[in-house]
């Protein structure tokens, strides 16, 4: 999920705006006329992909493109361990959690070894991070008796519709709930010297206090551990700390929403929240678990599940079926075996490294952060100012594609380059990436000046 | 999704009523241990299901069970079509909807194929019935400017935070929202002799009367087509048309809820509406739709969704991936091959002819009801007063269990077996299940009276 479905964001096609040709053209119309008016394609000139092969993917005319955008498929599109275990499994049985099966016990056990001594004790799973939230949100609400939610301004939470209520990155024309208050995102590039886990702090009890004069006591605060739709805000580590104590000491849960980080994408940690130092209530999941496979869930403290336990059944009829849990007990074999954390490490290093020293040719770029495989790029059209340059970024996203390399943007300013590669890129495959940002940060400089 | 995750349902494992030996006891208490306190297990002595082969699903000792309860697998467990589907998608290209490609076309144009002259006319992909549901009725919101929802007094609709509230076969622990109102189910069996239509028109209209009293504006009526959780009521068709008019006329869309009824199961029409000679503005679909795969959806109206693609996007990075709509074409593509709608209509009345015969020797069966493979058995104590026999009705499930063949219940009296074989069942294995049905019949008496 791109986790900003805006109307206005700068990497969706927009009919009329490129030249994509007839063929193109018909499958577009006929797509419009299929699926309807609430669906969007990505780029100005929309991808007919047909394959997918490790880091890339190809095009219907055999073009390849370097995928730095999907991170589901974590471990590179069509990963042979997972493609042979889905494949096994469905052969084999396929089958839901109202009977005994060791792959979801084995895949708990795997899940639940990565958070030693945080009092994070049970896997449940869902289909969707979308779900997992909306869980996790209905766990907070009967353990605490409140409905109060907490998240950052640009938050992207899912889309169902108690989710969509509490991410503002959807755009106006969603309804945030009465219930939700928006903190600003920790943007340390834009904090002038203050001292940003103060500040943070700070704002989520402000939000605190306003839902309680509200008369609506606070079920959690949910942040999405490396801000993702907010622009990639992952420093300094340590900044959550008194927000969560914050939150905890108001009666609320700490839902730490890993849907976009986890699964080893920071490069560190296996889970972004463990850069902090914090310790959460219930921990979301999704995405990369079956790096294409749809399964996602969330684990949960024994105190946070105990009153839901009680209260509600959770069953969710294609949730820990028996091929989604082969496929991200594989997933998370895979990462161990290939020690992809580490490669993360290294290789997103490079690539930060790479685009930083691009920096001392082009003004636009105001910052480069991240950790592991994670990277944002904030666009500026004025470093002193840094004043968002979204007209440059959507032309950067655009002309990155049509170099043959695949990422898009977020934050509230659509200024900041979202750069999620796989985890097995390797260092020359980031050197494509910094070579073709250099070139189409020039172009696109050239073109604004004709 | 048994549509009944009540805790006292009759169908559950309770620990410590039955001997389940101590590998299994090993298995259970590990299961608790690792996904906590709200999952439940089938049965008194709950099932370690290693294999699945058509109509059989195989525990880990080698023994059969006739799976007549799954309607998920609705072509059989890992039917080739579905298996060969998958795995060819998934070595291929696993991605999702922001990119063109062919196949979730040609699923959306089979769909619509189905419901001409309807004026459904789109198809949006979600995961799962539940996230289905949760959009329909967001899309309802947008479209009417309404919150208000009726659905009746033992529905199910899934387990998102929204669509739980109004979900009131979830049990009185879970808190219907203030917006949602029930009316009850159409029991025919239970009418006695009264115009069934016209008094279930007439309680959506009161329904409708009163949200509007509390300044609720109506939303939607969203139903069942066959009424599973209610006990499955099909009978007579055409009954929903009156109800149907009340919520347009008063603004409100009618949805659907095929996730139990579709695909063909009913034996005459692919869709339980088409039934009544009804047309939904949003019909909701999941379940058997990928026989296993996790994939689901709505087809909806230019008009439903007019707004609502305004006013939203919509994404969500499984839903409508290449390998679930590979999937779900291949299962299309089998239900028209073999003609399993025929077989449905068939073997299903086979089956309901025959525990229609048993009524003559077990007074217990009150009615035997339902179209094509979706059959239900209502078991009561007394004929006369036709008082449901809860009791005698988790017998029965367990029985059967034991005698190797897979069912549940339903219904608000939680007294109606819940038979809803794959499509593929065959006239001798029919004749299996009213053998042992008979039996089990026989031996519950017996232990009542011992």
């Amino acid at each position: 999920m791109s986790g900003t479905a805006d109307l206005n964001m700068v990497n969706a096609y927009i009919p009329g705006r490129a030249d994509v040709g007839p063929i193109a053209s018909a499958m577009i119309a006929r797509r419009d006329a299929l699926l309807g008016p609430a669906y969007r394609l990505m780029y100005e000139r929309p991808l007919h992909i047909v394959r997918g092969e490790g880091v890339w993917l190809i095009d219907s005319e055999g073009r390849r493109y370097l995928d730095i955008y999907n991170n589901v498929t974590s471990l590179g599109h069509c990963h042979p361990a997972v493609t042979e275990a889905i494949c096994r499994q469905a052969q084999t049985l396929a089958t839901n959690t109202r009977y005994l099966h060791d792959t979801i016990l084995e895949l708990a056990e795997r899940l639940l070894a990565t958070v030693p001594e945080t009092g994070l004790s049970h896997l449940m799973l869902t289909c969707t991070g979308s779900e997992a939230n909306d869980l996790a949100y209905r766990i907070a609400k009967v353990r605490t008796g409140g409905t109060g939610v907490i998240v950052t301004d640009t938050a992207y939470h899912g889309i169902t519709d108690t989710v969509s209520q509490f991410s503002p990155s959807l755009g106006l024309t969603v309804d945030l709930g009465a219930h939700v208050r928006l903190v600003p995102a920790p943007r340390l590039y834009h904090a002038e010297g203050a001292d940003l886990s103060e500040r943070f702090t700070r704002d989520v009890e402000a939000a605190i206090a306003d839902l309680r004069r509200h008369g609506i006591k606070p079920a959690a605060m949910i942040v999405d551990s490396l801000f993702t739709s907010d622009g990639i805000l992952p420093d300094p580590a340590g900044f959550l700390k008194g927000a969560v104590d914050a939150i905890k000491r108001a009666g609320g849960l700490f839902i730490a929403d890993e849907v976009q980080p986890g699964f080893g994408r920071t490069g560190t940690h296996m889970w972004g929240f463990q850069r902090h130092g914090v310790v959460p209530d219930i921990v979301t999941m999704g995405k990369p678990m079956g790096n294409g496979q749809p399964i996602a869930g969330i684990l949960a403290t024994a105190d946070a599940l105990a009153e839901f336990g009680v209260k509600s059944r959770y069953f969710n009829t294609f949730a820990g079926n028996t091929v989604s849990c082969a496929a991200a007990l594989a997933v998370l074999e895979t990462i161990e075996r290939d020690r992809l954390m580490a490669n993360a490490a290294t290789v997103g290093n490079n690539l930060r490294d790479g685009i930083a020293q691009l920096a001392t040719r082009h003004e636009a770029i105001g910052d480069v952060r991240g950790t592991g495989m994670f990277v944002g790029v904030e666009l500026v059209s004025d470093r002193r100012s840094r004043t968002p340059d979204r007209a440059l970024t959507g032309q950067v996203v655009n002309r990155m594609r049509n170099k043959g390399i695949l990422l898009s943007a977020c934050a509230m300013g659509h200024n900041v380059l979202k750069i999620r590669p796989p985890l097995v890129l390797s260092a020359d495959q980031a050197g494509l990436v910094t070579e073709a940002l250099d070139e189409a940060l020039d172009e696109a400089k050239a073109a604004a000046h004709n």
